[in-house]
């Protein structure tokens, strides 16, 4: 069966994200004083093979672990839906 | 009131995405081959303040139409949810 994963990756909660802050300040100066504590990260969309969703969900993760996120500043999450 | 959106930015799927490409090519080198149609975009969660739903909503959208996606490549979508 084929499954597609959508996994957030975000830079983690105690890191500085420079991308984000200066998103923030440019929010201000377009007048959208209301947004605040903006922080920026990856989404990305996946297909995967299995035959079941437990085996997809553990492909997911190595494929996050071993390629998509850097563990040391990021954190991930996703979910899968059977297409 | 404070509302948290969660928005994916992704490049509309007309167009191609080459990070995308590069990580399915890495995904079958690391022996990941069951993983294809990878596609990259952007998460970013921010807060924002408003009395109502609704006027939430809007802020993100023009947030979104004015700085954070570039709807000539991406498509956008958001979710809202009061913290």
């Amino acid at each position: 069966m084929k499954y597609k994963a959508e996994i957030d990756i975000m830079p983690l909660k105690a890191l500085l994200d420079p991308q984000g802050k200066a998103v923030s300040i440019s929010m201000q100066n377009l007048g959208l004083s209301e947004v605040s504590e903006v922080r920026i990260g990856k989404h990305i969309s996946l297909n995967v093979e299995a035959t079941n969703e437990t085996e997809a969900s553990a492909k997911v993760d190595e494929a996050c672990k071993k390629l998509l996120a850097n563990e040391i500043m990021e954190s991930y999450e996703f979910e899968l839906s059977e297409v």
